[in-house]
């Protein structure tokens, strides 16, 4: 998407032909600084520290991450070392997992000496497919918008179609587009007025950080909330839509999201809202049968107790909210049940969330 | 309650004999600083501010608020001045407008000549009043947290009661101890093994500032979360009651609380998980028949966008976490429906969240 006019992708290779070049998402919104990634690690570091986030994009960096390490060194032994690092970066995303055993499939049948050219037409594959795949997403779910759109006209209403979104699933976190995101761009761009209330999303705020930064650089109407606000403001009748992104479906269509997806989730059953859930193909898990298995990651406490962002003289400063010592816990994501969710939203289509639902869409893991 | 060993209240009268002294909470966790009182604008900015804040301690600071006036200029008009004054300063919290309409009422029938004296004196009685309130709520209260400790301990669980709360209903937002934490304090003194999940309670923060600051200071344990976190603790099991605080309780049981609540109330009831609010009488608003009569507070978009906290040289920073220019919304209350709330905790006893439930201890509202 644009950004001050000239259109980005979130990853993509560097003029030299062979460095990998990212925006680092851990200076948003306030420095637009990007990254150059020449080595497995220097790609290891950018998914563990954050500078790239988001389940898409996590898989493709990951991607070119091997074919960094096959530049450098394309024996069967650094194939096994590239792919132990990378996947150990982060649990959750099961995009990751994907997009390694692609490249160490793809790559371990070949000789050394072609493993280097090969993994990065691989990588850059797996970019072009995570963009189309996102497209269609936002096809799908764009349709909901226009839907809801049409009810509110009939109904004589002049408000716009009022979204509610947690975190980021927008194209910083894929590598164009976005998931749940996608689908507001593409309502946008068609012409549907939309409002999207955004989600801070506490601890790392996601939220006020990268989704308040792309909507505004890409001019839709947006407004900050608290984490805790979206319940009254559904309560309200302010809200006529949530749509979410997931790191990972499982086969009856329970998601794992960002911490406090599911509250959302109940407010939204709680208030007869649509809850509809973005999600691109290679993040459903066909081989969990539900949410519960999820392993949930846990992180540092330092991102509960402390706070980054711009003081007024423009230097980026770190703050303690809480008292010095205070023990802090940091649970990164939580389940999501199917029965809270009115539908998901693929490259496929929008089905309900069931195994029944998933299989309609996706006949061959019948 | 104790800081460092020494007991204090959170408004008191100065050495002086008429000046009124308030710990500044807008300083804490990171500077313990009391604030001298010596006007009614005084009073009023104290509370506007949020140096005083919670629904008793604003009610008793608008007393003093009545007194100070009343020493000043003890005439009728400027009674009604000083009434207009402090009733302005908060709109939701019904202890404000009960605490002034009892100040007036027993002011209005005096002669100027005795109101200043009989102002002190009458405020030092609310004082008291709610101190006793809030004790007899952390009886109650503390009744079912030991129940559920039997009911650990049979289960030969060598885990403490964990506890959810939200926002600061702790001795701060009363006089001293507190509603749904005075009954942690008790449950705690009474050596019950507690452990508190903190809710940060954004955007203010009163969880991470005061909430964490008290249970530190008397030596509870605890652990701070984002607001996202509740519910993946309740799913995970980690949670065996929430209690929170209330601004105002209407006459069918649903209650105004900080922002936030509802949500809690939802993944409680989802999850089978008790859901406790403590109120001290004065804050039940029989007038009004159900939540959604209750005026919603919008604040300022700044407390949103920007974060305070301590730095690391000591210093106190304000910094922005959304990018520049970012619209941001600030409801400051949401209300819960009495069916989300397993039990109301008063200082009569605990009773149903309903209109029988509240006529049962309060007859004389018949």
């Amino acid at each position: 998407m644009n950004i001050d006019g000239k259109p980005y992708r979130s990853i993509w290779l560097a003029d030299d032909g062979w460095s990998v070049e990212i925006i680092d998402q851990t200076q948003l919104p306030h420095t637009f600084a990007v990254r150059t990634l020449q080595t497995v690690q220097d790609a290891a570091t950018a998914i563990t520290d954050m500078q790239v986030r988001g389940a898409p994009l996590i898989g493709a960096t990951a991607a070119y991450g091997m074919a960094l390490a096959m530049r450098e060194d394309a024996t069967d032994a650094n194939l096994d070392s590239a792919y132990d690092r990378l996947s150990g970066t982060r649990p959750t995303a099961v995009n990751l997992r994907c997009a390694l055993d692609n490249m160490r499939d793809v790559l371990g049948g070949l000789s050394p000496a072609t493993r280097a050219d090969t993994a990065y037409h691989r990588a850059a594959a797996i970019c072009d497919e995570d963009v189309g795949i996102n497209r269609a997403i936002g096809e799908h779910g764009a349709e909901h918008i226009v839907r809801l759109w049409h009810e509110k006209k009939n109904g004589s209403s002049t408000q716009p179609v009022n979204i509610l979104t947690h975190c980021n699933a927008g194209w910083l976190a894929t590598v164009d587009w976005g998931t749940a995101l996608s689908a507001i761009y593409v309502a946008h761009d068609e012409g549907v007025p939309v409002h999207v209330w955004v989600d801070e999303t506490r601890p790392r705020n996601q939220g006020a950080a990268l989704t308040a930064w792309e909507l505004q650089k890409h001019g839709v109407p947006f407004t900050l909330i608290a984490d805790n606000t979206g319940g009254h403001l559904m309560q309200a009748g302010l809200v006529d839509l949530c749509i979410t992104g997931t790191d990972r479906t499982t086969r009856n269509g329970d998601v794992a999201n960002k911490i406090g997806t599911y509250l959302k989730a109940l407010a939204a059953s709680d208030n007869g809202v649509p809850f509809y859930v973005a999600l691109p193909s290679p993040t459903i898990d066909w081989e969990l049968s539900a949410g519960g298995d999820i392993p949930i990651e846990q992180r540092g406490a330092d991102e509960v107790t402390l706070m980054t962002g711009q003081a007024a003289d423009g230097s980026i400063q770190t703050v303690r909210i809480g008292p010095e010592g205070a023990p802090a816990a940091n649970y990164a994501f939580d389940v999501t049940p199917a029965r809270l969710i009115t539908g998901l939203i693929t490259d496929r289509g929008t089905c309900g969330a069931s195994e029944a639902g998933l299989l309609a869409l996706y006949p061959e893991r019948a």
